[in-house]
């Protein structure tokens, strides 16, 4: 509570991948009921009507720290406040830097109050566009280097060719980091076929999505486009392209084989 | 088309963890539009508002083929159908059996059209209650030996571990299949301490929701309490507890290291 008695509260609100329709009542709760949003400057300029009447602290990319410690210090203050990332505030989002500098200024867990609203993460809205890609296992990797080192994420592509993953990579490639996405899929064609269904998803459920069905080996030609607003799904050893659809069958094969009847119309 | 010319419609749509203030604005235009609803019979027997005045086929769970069959057909006949799947219908969802039998009965892409309307999956709500356990690669396992077999998800569980990866297990203890966790567990500790923080959360965002923080070691002992509504999170090898939340760091200490009037209250 700050001086006045009034107890701050965080929101972090993850709002998913832009398109309004995708937002969960809460996240629009959370950003009525708050009096500050902090956020990314390219995201909050984008946000129109919902942050209508709302002070609003944007700063650029990579200052995450810096957005965090600003909201932690209004909350603190006895501001309500709501961190707005896109896709899930709780996957590679604002969810982390806020906890480390909460427990750095060693937060009670009770004031300023916290909420972590999730929202559509980028892997979903690719796979909601490209089929049924994630019927099987799967793993999120980050080919961003800036904050682990290459050496970790190696080893993390690695083993998720080992463990037959279906792999969506985040953050694949940006203009100064332009070789990480060639050396990943460098590493899964020691394990995967040339042949493996590879989806590119590009700005989705915004204006100019771009919805590419492709493979690991036509993969490399298809990289100069890729950039920090696009998702990539690698298939597993099952999954495959039909019609332009991605999709990673569940393993009903076994038991459409004793009801062939349910491939047929039923009438 | 029909006969009578009417196009028919497949909405797949993911309705979250259950808390309908976590359903996106599309998903309840898609349960607008639609005729019928088609899901398993407990989830749409608690959809209350959301289903009034629309015709319902409700079916048991196991039976996702003969669900994805009818509403295949109904669309097929002209009707607007929504096939409803709690989390994201695209992740270990309904996606997968409708594409499916779509394939097998030569869909030609557009007649049914089809949406899928992504949701809160289960691995998304756990986090969101736990903390932030999903700053860093992760990946998605289901324990479930039903559709895949359990040496597949064996070697999976030990690629996960390889690549220290935070992993989160779906469908991770049933009455009839009681032993996948404690042996996904054995598999665990061979490469993580005993240490290692893990999230149980059951109901997450339903009445009666329980979340609990402990670790590998204490895991045995709480796994009689696990059920099909509980989703389990281990964390990797940097992750930690504190005041009661799992939190995965997401690589800031360097950056802290050179600014360190960030964890200082800036005032």
């Amino acid at each position: 509570m700050n001086k006045t008695g009034v107890k701050g509260k965080l929101f972090l609100v993850g709002l998913g991948p832009g398109d309004p329709g995708l937002v969960s009542s809460n996240a629009l709760m959370a950003l009525e009921q708050c009096d500050v949003i902090v956020g990314y400057r390219g995201y909050i300029d984008q946000m129109g009507d919902l942050v209508q009447s709302k002070e609003l602290i944007s700063m650029e990319l990579g200052q995450e720290l810096e957005r965090a410690a600003r909201a932690i210090d209004l909350a603190y203050a006895g501001r309500s406040v709501a961190v707005v990332s896109s896709g899930d505030a709780g996957i590679y989002g604002m969810a982390g830097p806020v906890f480390r500098l909460l427990f750095d200024r060693n937060w009670d867990g009770e004031t300023p109050s916290l909420e972590v609203v999730p929202g559509i993460s980028a892997l979903q809205s690719a796979a909601a566009l490209l089929g049924s890609p994630l019927m099987q296992d799967f793993c999120a990797i980050s080919l961003s280097d800036l904050l682990t080192p290459w050496e970790a994420i190696r080893r993390r592509i690695e083993a998720a060719a080992q463990g037959d993953f279906v792999v969506a990579f985040y953050n694949p490639r940006s203009r100064r980091r332009d070789w990480q996405l060639l050396e990943a899929r460098r590493i899964l064609l020691e394990h995967r076929p040339g042949t493996t269904p590879v989806g590119i998803v590009k700005d989705a459920f915004r204006p100019g999505q771009q919805v590419t069905v492709t493979d690991l080996e036509n993969l490399e030609a298809l990289c100069a486009d890729v950039d920090m607003f696009t998702t990539i799904l690698i298939g597993n050893s099952t999954t495959y392209i039909h019609q332009g659809y991605m999709v990673t069958p569940r393993g009903y094969e076994e038991k459409l084989a004793r009801s062939p009847n349910l491939s047929a119309p039923l009438s």
